[in-house]
Protein backbone atom coordinates (compact mmCIF):
# COMPACT_ATOMS: atom_id res chain seq x y z
CA UNK A 1 0.00 0.00 0.00
CA UNK A 2 2.69 2.46 0.69
CA UNK A 3 3.74 2.95 -2.64
CA UNK A 4 -0.22 4.26 -3.33
CA UNK A 5 0.50 6.99 -0.79
CA UNK A 6 2.55 9.80 -2.87
CA UNK A 7 0.04 11.43 -4.88
CA UNK A 8 -1.17 13.28 -2.43
CA UNK A 9 0.86 16.04 -1.75
CA UNK A 10 0.92 16.73 -5.30
CA UNK A 11 -2.76 17.25 -5.84
CA UNK A 12 -2.63 19.93 -2.74
CA UNK A 13 -0.03 21.92 -4.21
CA UNK A 14 -1.49 21.97 -7.38
CA UNK A 15 -4.58 23.29 -5.45
CA UNK A 16 -2.89 26.02 -3.93
CA UNK A 17 -1.55 27.38 -7.31
CA UNK A 18 -5.36 27.99 -8.84
CA UNK A 19 -5.79 31.07 -7.22
CA UNK A 20 -3.66 33.35 -9.60
CA UNK A 21 -3.62 32.24 -13.14
CA UNK A 22 -5.88 29.57 -14.75
CA UNK A 23 -5.61 25.86 -13.97
CA UNK A 24 -7.36 22.62 -14.74
CA UNK A 25 -8.87 20.54 -11.85
CA UNK A 26 -9.88 16.62 -12.51
CA UNK A 27 -12.72 15.32 -10.66
CA UNK A 28 -13.65 11.56 -10.95
CA UNK A 29 -17.10 10.21 -9.88
CA UNK A 30 -17.59 6.09 -9.93
CA UNK A 31 -20.94 4.74 -10.10
CA UNK A 32 -23.84 3.55 -12.31
CA UNK A 33 -25.70 6.11 -14.14
CA UNK A 34 -26.59 9.07 -11.58
CA UNK A 35 -25.82 6.93 -8.62
CA UNK A 36 -22.11 8.02 -7.45
CA UNK A 37 -20.57 5.91 -5.40
CA UNK A 38 -17.33 7.53 -4.90
CA UNK A 39 -16.27 11.28 -5.94
CA UNK A 40 -14.28 13.64 -5.02
CA UNK A 41 -16.67 14.84 -1.41
CA UNK A 42 -16.38 11.28 0.06
CA UNK A 43 -13.15 10.71 -0.72
CA UNK A 44 -12.33 14.07 1.07
CA UNK A 45 -14.56 12.85 3.89
CA UNK A 46 -12.49 9.95 4.65
CA UNK A 47 -9.02 11.66 4.25
CA UNK A 48 -10.57 13.96 7.14
CA UNK A 49 -11.50 10.40 9.09
CA UNK A 50 -8.25 9.21 8.86
CA UNK A 51 -6.54 12.12 10.35
CA UNK A 52 -9.55 12.58 12.77
CA UNK A 53 -10.40 9.05 13.65
CA UNK A 54 -14.17 10.45 14.28
CA UNK A 55 -17.01 11.13 11.56
CA UNK A 56 -18.46 14.37 13.65
CA UNK A 57 -14.61 15.80 13.76
CA UNK A 58 -14.33 15.15 10.56
CA UNK A 59 -17.15 16.34 9.22
CA UNK A 60 -16.53 19.69 11.42
CA UNK A 61 -13.30 19.13 10.04
CA UNK A 62 -13.97 20.01 5.91
CA UNK A 63 -17.59 22.06 6.94
CA UNK A 64 -19.90 19.42 6.01
CA UNK A 65 -23.08 18.51 8.36
CA UNK A 66 -22.58 15.68 10.36
CA UNK A 67 -26.09 14.12 9.08
CA UNK A 68 -24.62 14.27 5.49
CA UNK A 69 -21.36 13.03 6.59
CA UNK A 70 -23.35 9.73 8.12
CA UNK A 71 -25.09 9.65 4.44
CA UNK A 72 -22.19 9.56 2.81
CA UNK A 73 -20.42 7.40 4.61
CA UNK A 74 -23.67 4.63 4.60
CA UNK A 75 -23.55 4.89 0.86
CA UNK A 76 -20.37 4.27 0.40
CA UNK A 77 -20.23 1.59 2.71
CA UNK A 78 -23.17 -0.09 1.45
CA UNK A 79 -21.64 0.48 -2.60
CA UNK A 80 -18.83 -1.55 -1.22
CA UNK A 81 -17.48 -4.74 -1.03
CA UNK A 82 -16.41 -4.46 2.04
CA UNK A 83 -16.75 -0.94 3.90
CA UNK A 84 -14.07 1.85 3.79
CA UNK A 85 -15.10 3.18 7.36
CA UNK A 86 -15.17 0.97 10.33
CA UNK A 87 -16.90 2.64 13.51
CA UNK A 88 -16.55 1.19 17.35
CA UNK A 89 -19.29 2.57 19.74
CA UNK A 90 -18.78 3.52 23.26
CA UNK A 91 -15.63 2.52 25.30
CA UNK A 92 -13.07 4.65 27.38
CA UNK A 93 -12.75 7.09 24.25
CA UNK A 94 -16.33 7.56 23.17
CA UNK A 95 -15.90 5.56 20.60
CA UNK A 96 -14.62 6.63 17.07
CA UNK A 97 -14.62 5.55 13.32
CA UNK A 98 -11.42 4.22 11.06
CA UNK A 99 -10.35 3.40 8.06
CA UNK A 100 -10.46 -0.18 7.07
CA UNK A 101 -7.88 -1.05 4.75
CA UNK A 102 -10.80 -0.97 1.96
CA UNK A 103 -11.07 2.66 2.84
CA UNK A 104 -7.36 3.40 2.72
CA UNK A 105 -6.90 1.42 -0.67
CA UNK A 106 -9.71 3.66 -2.01
CA UNK A 107 -8.08 7.07 -0.85
CA UNK A 108 -5.11 5.93 -2.31
CA UNK A 109 -6.14 4.50 -5.70
CA UNK A 110 -8.54 7.62 -6.10
CA UNK A 111 -5.53 9.80 -5.40
CA UNK A 112 -3.59 8.59 -7.43
CA UNK A 113 -5.25 8.04 -10.74
CA UNK A 114 -5.93 12.30 -10.30
CA UNK A 115 -2.37 12.53 -10.40
CA UNK A 116 -1.90 9.71 -12.81
CA UNK A 117 -4.43 11.82 -15.54
CA UNK A 118 -2.66 15.29 -14.31
CA UNK A 119 0.44 14.34 -15.44
CA UNK A 120 -0.26 12.09 -18.55
CA UNK A 121 -2.71 15.09 -19.73
CA UNK A 122 -0.24 17.91 -19.41
CA UNK A 123 1.03 18.66 -22.53
CA UNK A 124 -2.76 18.91 -23.63
CA UNK A 125 -3.71 20.98 -20.51
CA UNK A 126 -0.84 23.22 -20.91
CA UNK A 127 -1.92 23.57 -24.79
CA UNK A 128 -5.70 24.49 -23.71
CA UNK A 129 -4.59 26.93 -20.92
CA UNK A 130 -2.16 29.04 -23.83
CA UNK A 131 -6.09 29.78 -25.09
CA UNK A 132 -6.74 31.37 -22.27
CA UNK A 133 -6.62 35.40 -21.37
CA UNK B 1 -6.35 19.68 -36.16
CA UNK B 2 -7.91 16.44 -37.58
CA UNK B 3 -5.88 14.74 -35.13
CA UNK B 4 -7.42 16.04 -32.25
CA UNK B 5 -10.76 15.05 -33.22
CA UNK B 6 -10.63 11.10 -32.51
CA UNK B 7 -11.55 11.13 -29.21
CA UNK B 8 -14.95 12.28 -29.30
CA UNK B 9 -16.41 8.61 -30.29
CA UNK B 10 -14.87 6.83 -27.65
CA UNK B 11 -16.19 9.03 -24.90
CA UNK B 12 -19.55 8.51 -26.10
CA UNK B 13 -19.12 5.12 -25.89
CA UNK B 14 -18.20 5.00 -22.40
CA UNK B 15 -21.03 6.73 -21.43
CA UNK B 16 -23.67 5.10 -22.37
CA UNK B 17 -21.89 1.62 -20.62
CA UNK B 18 -22.61 3.59 -17.64
CA UNK B 19 -26.18 2.46 -16.73
CA UNK B 20 -25.17 -1.06 -15.69
CA UNK B 21 -22.39 -1.53 -13.98
CA UNK B 22 -20.28 0.92 -12.09
CA UNK B 23 -18.04 2.83 -14.37
CA UNK B 24 -15.72 5.85 -14.03
CA UNK B 25 -15.89 9.84 -15.44
CA UNK B 26 -13.53 12.40 -15.44
CA UNK B 27 -14.55 16.31 -15.73
CA UNK B 28 -12.06 18.11 -15.77
CA UNK B 29 -12.59 22.01 -15.29
CA UNK B 30 -10.25 24.99 -15.87
CA UNK B 31 -10.45 28.24 -14.42
CA UNK B 32 -9.33 30.41 -11.59
CA UNK B 33 -10.30 29.62 -8.14
CA UNK B 34 -13.52 29.54 -8.21
CA UNK B 35 -13.90 31.02 -11.92
CA UNK B 36 -14.62 28.09 -14.21
CA UNK B 37 -13.64 29.05 -17.75
CA UNK B 38 -14.48 25.87 -19.43
CA UNK B 39 -16.44 22.41 -18.05
CA UNK B 40 -17.92 19.72 -19.32
CA UNK B 41 -21.03 21.96 -19.97
CA UNK B 42 -19.91 24.64 -21.94
CA UNK B 43 -18.06 21.95 -23.95
CA UNK B 44 -21.34 20.04 -24.68
CA UNK B 45 -22.57 23.32 -25.63
CA UNK B 46 -19.79 24.34 -28.26
CA UNK B 47 -20.35 21.18 -29.49
CA UNK B 48 -23.77 21.64 -29.80
CA UNK B 49 -23.24 25.27 -31.50
CA UNK B 50 -21.37 23.24 -33.72
CA UNK B 51 -23.81 20.57 -34.86
CA UNK B 52 -26.67 23.04 -34.95
CA UNK B 53 -25.02 26.27 -36.24
CA UNK B 54 -27.46 28.39 -33.73
CA UNK B 55 -26.68 29.04 -30.27
CA UNK B 56 -30.89 28.46 -29.75
CA UNK B 57 -30.99 25.50 -31.35
CA UNK B 58 -27.85 24.17 -29.57
CA UNK B 59 -29.64 25.50 -26.12
CA UNK B 60 -32.61 23.06 -26.92
CA UNK B 61 -30.92 20.30 -28.23
CA UNK B 62 -29.15 19.69 -25.00
CA UNK B 63 -32.15 21.26 -22.63
CA UNK B 64 -30.41 24.30 -21.96
CA UNK B 65 -32.19 27.28 -21.52
CA UNK B 66 -31.17 29.78 -24.03
CA UNK B 67 -30.30 32.38 -21.23
CA UNK B 68 -27.65 30.30 -19.85
CA UNK B 69 -26.33 28.94 -23.12
CA UNK B 70 -25.56 32.66 -24.09
CA UNK B 71 -24.24 33.37 -20.78
CA UNK B 72 -22.05 30.59 -21.03
CA UNK B 73 -20.83 31.74 -24.21
CA UNK B 74 -19.86 34.83 -22.98
CA UNK B 75 -17.95 33.82 -19.83
CA UNK B 76 -16.17 31.72 -22.42
CA UNK B 77 -16.01 34.15 -25.13
CA UNK B 78 -14.11 36.45 -22.30
CA UNK B 79 -12.07 33.97 -20.50
CA UNK B 80 -10.32 33.12 -23.89
CA UNK B 81 -7.79 35.09 -26.13
CA UNK B 82 -9.75 34.89 -29.03
CA UNK B 83 -13.91 34.04 -29.04
CA UNK B 84 -15.21 30.41 -29.05
CA UNK B 85 -18.18 31.42 -31.07
CA UNK B 86 -18.68 33.73 -33.43
CA UNK B 87 -22.86 34.68 -34.22
CA UNK B 88 -23.81 37.19 -37.07
CA UNK B 89 -27.16 39.01 -36.99
CA UNK B 90 -29.68 38.78 -39.89
CA UNK B 91 -29.25 37.70 -43.54
CA UNK B 92 -31.22 35.38 -45.45
CA UNK B 93 -30.55 32.71 -43.08
CA UNK B 94 -31.41 34.65 -40.18
CA UNK B 95 -27.71 35.08 -38.44
CA UNK B 96 -26.30 32.09 -36.69
CA UNK B 97 -23.60 30.78 -34.63
CA UNK B 98 -20.40 28.74 -35.35
CA UNK B 99 -17.52 27.68 -33.50
CA UNK B 100 -14.28 29.43 -34.78
CA UNK B 101 -10.41 28.04 -34.88
CA UNK B 102 -10.38 28.08 -31.39
CA UNK B 103 -13.63 27.02 -30.33
CA UNK B 104 -13.06 23.85 -32.48
CA UNK B 105 -9.56 23.46 -31.27
CA UNK B 106 -11.19 24.01 -27.67
CA UNK B 107 -13.45 21.20 -28.07
CA UNK B 108 -10.98 18.73 -29.62
CA UNK B 109 -8.57 19.07 -26.69
CA UNK B 110 -10.96 19.15 -24.11
CA UNK B 111 -11.86 15.57 -25.34
CA UNK B 112 -9.01 14.23 -25.89
CA UNK B 113 -7.65 15.14 -22.55
CA UNK B 114 -10.55 13.08 -20.86
CA UNK B 115 -9.94 10.35 -23.29
CA UNK B 116 -5.97 10.27 -22.74
CA UNK B 117 -7.11 10.32 -18.65
CA UNK B 118 -9.23 7.56 -19.03
CA UNK B 119 -6.40 5.82 -20.96
CA UNK B 120 -3.70 6.30 -18.69
CA UNK B 121 -5.61 5.64 -15.21
CA UNK B 122 -7.25 2.55 -16.93
CA UNK B 123 -5.52 -0.05 -14.80
CA UNK B 124 -6.06 2.26 -11.59
CA UNK B 125 -9.72 2.74 -12.57
CA UNK B 126 -9.78 -1.44 -13.05
CA UNK B 127 -8.98 -1.76 -8.89
CA UNK B 128 -10.79 0.57 -7.91
CA UNK B 129 -14.09 -0.63 -9.56
CA UNK B 130 -13.25 -4.24 -8.07
CA UNK B 131 -13.48 -2.36 -5.04
CA UNK B 132 -16.86 -1.73 -5.40
CA UNK B 133 -20.26 -4.13 -5.39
Amino acid sequence: MNRLRTSRKAVVADASKEAGRPAARFRMRVGRGDLISVGPGKITLLEAIEQTHSITAAAKSIRMSYRRAWILVDEMNASLKRPAVASSIGGESGGGSTLTETGMELVALYRRIEATAEKACAPDIRRLLKLLR
